[in-house]
């Protein structure tokens, strides 16, 4: 019997995932185990890898084999999975191979020079290839545009959030943009009255490491399917099968290490809770990146920065790093609920960070949709971050405009999933603590399966099978509400 | 300007190349890093890229480019890179994909079944899935034989050993067969009266760690290329641009992990300071399975073993494990030189390690060719244990003909590889030795580079532009010469 055009594609997407877990295992080998020297070989080997995806999912006969699938007669669930195939197959399929290739390449040098750039503070020379990178994201974001009938700016940001909209952002963020900068002066005046204890440092690494493994283990991390390394820019790789997360030790503090695996964990146990048999099919991975920061951010803001959850671990820290005052629950919640508006976004709390990504999304959408030049950027983000954060970057590139590496090799469009990703883990944890009015009781008393129970039935089990705002609405009964955010940050920093 | 058909293989053996990295890195990783359940991903994607390299290979307009190629004028290095694609095509293209297909399936159920029959000495279990891998493995031998001219069971030595002959290896072997079994017994009178200090453990395995990197620093282990880690069965793997060594730690013995260490590292030099510009072409690779294991047992016998190396680490063994009256660099000696004829091949010490060599290669000979049927293997093996070592193993199969996994997936012919591989590096000594007669004082005092000079010219930087006999003759001015082997055992266990 002959495949059906569906069964056909089934084959090709699955091949194609093979080819991705060989992406994912050596790039994450790359940047937590691969000694110097095996650079050129590594990326001239993923380069290769990259050409043999590409040419997978570009192979002209695809077309008629998707075109074939649409009118076979398919399950609810088969058309959902061909949905997110024919996603793929167009993402790789619009764009003209000759642009993909002058934008890599563009790309590549300016995010490769802004390294030292940026450490030279040096606006000009970057934006000597930066203007390069936004001429040709702009061509990509008109072609997109075009095919799809959104906005420039909007096609770009599809990539990370496909269904989200503009005029979507635009009210949720207007919405913040109303309460947070008081909501900080308020939270601000309301700990200059509350005295931290600084933990002392230094902290072993081992003991870091050992921590951070039984932190890991609290929160469900299944250990025969992933690993904790370390690595420069700590991040979760591999795949669903083998979760790789890393982080990053310094013996002066061990808070960030601390809170950074939560965070990790949470991206890890959405990929090692998506559908085993359905991972190597589109429909059965990640719905979008904001999804994904929804469950790090569950874990990491919701949960792990929750004074219950601080007086649960709290005798692991004592039992790993020793007895100090800075390490009863109260401080330690103080230490991790601390307000500070600053230049850095990766460094921000969780108040001043929804100020970061608002700052970036009106910036970027402005260069995209072309109404403003990169030119432009350095006193727009000055006078931005005065009004949100009063911070002044006046001539401070490197802590300015300079910062990020995304606009670098033109990922635009990627800055608004961070804080879509903390609002729906708000909404999220308004829907569980409705369900659950003594959660805070729970989880102090190490009852985490009213959480874990809950994102694997809403979020990890559905993975793609409906598009975002159905999966929200599925799992919160409303659409993405900003109230519970906001409602969450006021009871956090205000309660 | 068109490329030239060599200029075109170049292409094709480099894109191979680069697949094969990935090959080798998530093949190190599955056996040193990944966790269980990553497993049958792994093993997926693996697969996926073996048929992308065999198709790669197999690609059937290869034939016209080699034959054009061979026809282009090339200068001697040219003509012997394009000799060996030449090799690598046609080893991939002589069998029937039917019957690759065949042996493949056949062989990894007879060694994954192999496991347990083993722990149960169950060989009548294992006889009935290994027939049908020597059935394959004879006919594969056939076909390979038919194309070469050479006996069946030399075409398939000569996988791994080109150019090397039954009756080259039947002069060998015979010679050693005549003075070994001697050899072994005086030696054995001889340490009876000698005895050995026992190394007191617990030895914690962080300071094994310590002292083997420390050790492979001291052997010139380029640590910006490559790395050391752990893994169940030690082995040299990874890439020439970056090795990756593994080895196993016990906490009652530091003695096998810090050797095995040592052997590593030889394998590991020669990947190393393969020639960087070419090791993307076959001709820039490692010479044979021989060779290769000439590099180890450099390592490891010719110098890791003799009283003027363990003299000069054993400061390094006092500094990281304390002091101990085993450590005296005289007991050390003792230690990695007693004899003592037993079942394990893999235990086995240097000088009856040959007789299991030997043992292997007359039955595997004898199976592949036809004279006798796979039913016959124990009695055989038993005559041949008590013959060569004195050892019983009737009955006893586990420790005997199941101890191997060579057999098991029918890589039959590999077997002499490692004592071919002893023999060149007592050879590759002797000619060491003849330009430098100090050279015991000289390891003693640390000056390596002796033995590091000379193997990187005549082996390491050749790589693979001669055949093996023609490097043999060329580094040491005659051809294999199993009377250095005796000299070297004679001198260091009877001198
Ligand atoms: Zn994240
Ligand atoms: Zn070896």
């Amino acid at each position: 019997m002959q495949p059906t055009a569906y069964q056909q594609l089934v084959s090709v997407f699955t091949r194609i995932y093979r080819f991705e877990h060989l992406a994912a295992m050596v790039g994450w080998d790359q940047a937590a185990m691969m000694p110097p020297e095996g650079n050129d070989a590594r990326g001239a080997a993923l380069a290769e890898l990259d050409v043999l995806i590409h040419h997978s999912l570009t192979d002209p006969a695809l077309a008629a084999t998707i075109a074939a699938a649409s009118s076979e007669d398919l399950n609810e669930a088969e058309q959902a999975s061909l949905r997110e195939m024919k996603r793929q197959w167009e993402h790789a399929n619009l764009l003209p191979a000759s642009l993909v290739e002058a934008k890599t390449l563009a790309g590549s040098k300016c995010s490769h020079e802004w390294r030292t750039q940026r450490a030279n503070n040096d606006w000009d020379g970057f934006l000597a290839n930066f203007r390069e990178v936004v001429r040709l994201s702009r061509e990509e974001a008109q072609l997109l545009s075009q095919h799809s009938g959104l906005s420039p700016y909007e096609a770009l940001m599809n990539k990370y959030e496909p269904g989200m909209t503009c005029a979507e952002l635009d009210r949720i963020f207007g919405d913040v943009k109303q309460w947070l900068p008081e909501l900080i002066q308020q939270a601000m005046t309301k700990q200059s009255k509350e005295p931290v204890i600084a933990a002392q440092g230094p902290f072993a690494i081992e003991s870091q490491r050992a921590l951070g493994l039984e932190v890991m283990k609290l929160l469900g991390f299944n250990f025969a399917a992933g690993r904790l390394d370390v690595s420069h820019h700590p991040f979760c790789g591999g795949v669903a099968e083998d979760v790789r997360i890393t982080t990053r030790y310094t013996e002066d503090d061990f808070t960030q290490s601390m809170m950074g695996i939560v965070h990790e964990t949470g991206h890890a146990r959405y990929e090692q809770n998506l559908p085993r048999d359905l991972v190597h099919l589109p429909v059965g991975r990640a719905r979008s990146m904001a999804v994904h920061e929804s469950q790090s951010l569950s874990f990491e803001m919701q949960l792990g920065r929750s004074p219950a959850f601080l007086a649960l671990i709290q005798p692991l820290v004592q039992q790993h790093l020793g007895e100090q005052a800075a390490f009863s629950a109260s401080n330690l919640a103080k230490i991790y609920t601390r307000v500070k508006p600053d230049f850095i976004r990766v460094d921000a709390d969780e108040l001043t960070y929804p100020a970061h990504v608002i700052l970036r999304y009106e910036i970027e959408r402005a260069l995209i949709d072309g109404d403003i030049e990169p030119d432009e950027i350095p006193a727009l983000w000055n006078q931005k971050m005065l009004a949100y954060l009063g911070v002044d970057t006046q001539g401070n590139f490197k802590n300015g405009c300079l910062q990020d590496i995304h606009w670098t090799d033109g990922s635009f469009g990627y800055f608004p999933s961070y804080t879509l990703g903390a609002m729906y883990a708000a909404q999220f944890f308004a829907t569980i603590r409705s369900q659950f009015p003594d959660l805070d009781q729970r989880i102090a008393a190490g009852d985490l399966a009213p959480i874990f129970d809950w994102l694997k039935t809403h979020i990890w089990t559905p993975a793609s099978r409906w598009e975002t705002a159905e999966l929200i609405q599925r799992a919160t009964g409303e659409s993405l509400n900003p109230a519970h955010f906001r409602q969450h940050l006021e009871q956090r920093y205000l309660g």
